[in-house]
């Protein structure tokens, strides 16, 4: 499959490696073509790996996926294109985390609207569905990295799309059960109102690789 | 030891009576002396239980539980009084679910704020340690709702507080690995902010008996 991803930060770069690995072709998209952390990794991607603008890479992909950090999300989508978003799933990885010069962290938006439902009411004919936005970028790809059962969340309006994305992640070694279909798209709230828990939990652990396992009587 | 608990809802019961069976002595109040919660809770509870007013359960309590909605925590604590709070630890439990007319639930304080913080700046002689906040009441009491390890988090100021909170909860039947220490009150943040992920996930089981369990590689 094609996958356009929008954003070359480490989660972008991180399910861009492994999209590749698992055969899939992918256009890593930045705000300019010549960008360098972009260009220097399709380099390294062999013939499936691909360097572009936000444009190229929705022009690109069957499957666009928003790794830009949740704040700038609505403009780099707007550089991609609605029309040529319209129609596809995106899959909306991204966090609003906001940085205060005292280093504290806050979201925005937060609490009445995400980043998951700003993307879908801009364009309203993309297929949204929020995901993998609660854990680290070595853990979206490789879940082996904690030991057990931990789990997954997606939310969206679109099962086929939800249903799709699914698929994706279970190339990526999530079992299917650990999946969990939080509902439409404002259950993204949710899902990044996490973020300030999960920095704590950061703090504690002194490292990134764990994740939520929520235990349920039967 | 004796507990003075602000709030007679399910929370504020489900405590009281949790901590009437292991032997401590409870004053559950509310706004009104009269209070048919609070009185008929009272008379079926035997010597140990108590009904009174914020203020009566605010001065009898060794240790005071905030079993308030979090959206009017600080009115209650104001008629409990800053005096009779001073130099105790009190336990919040609250979170500040705003319900609007259409059905949907937001918080408020939120993001850059909660109600712990309130609390804690509110009340500074007071030892603040938020606990309990993330769970059903029933679940609170009685971990062996949900079958395998699950977690509880703290978070205050107060080192001895908190120590003394892990006490409690560890007689209502917590692990005592299983009570992790987020740090500092503004963690209480985070764990307030976890309520649209728990909404959605009740929507999810049709039920309350589920609780987070935090996996991580060693």
């Amino acid at each position: 499959m094609r996958f356009g991803i929008i954003g070359t930060g480490t989660v972008g770069r991180t399910l861009a490696a492994k999209l590749v690995a698992l055969g899939h072709e992918v256009t890593l998209g930045s705000r300019t073509k010549d960008n360098t952390a972009a260009v220097s990794w399709a380099d390294q991607s062999g013939p499936n790996g691909h360097a572009g603008t936000f444009a190229d890479a929705a022009d690109f992909g069957e499957v666009v996926i928003n790794a830009t950090a949740g704040t700038v999300s609505l403009p780099a989508l707007r550089l991609a294109g609605a029309e040529r978003l319209a129609g596809k799933v995106l899959i909306d990885v991204s966090n609003p985390l906001v940085f205060s010069p005292t280093g504290e962290v806050s979201l925005e938006p937060v609490n009445t609207d995400s980043v998951g439902e700003q993307i879908q009411r801009e364009f309203p004919e993309t297929r949204v569905v929020k995901a993998l936005n609660t854990l680290s970028a070595p853990l979206m790809v490789d879940p082996g990295r904690v030991p057990g059962p931990h789990q997954l969340f997606v939310a969206g309006e679109d099962p086929e799309a939800k249903a799709l994305v699914r698929g994706v992640l279970e190339q990526f070694g999530w079992p299917g059960d650990q999946i969990v279909d939080l509902g439409g798209i404002s259950a993204a709230r949710g899902t990044e109102m996490l973020m300030p828990f999960w920095l704590r939990l950061m703090g504690h652990f002194g490292h990134t690789d764990f994740n939520y396992s929520i235990r349920s009587a039967d």
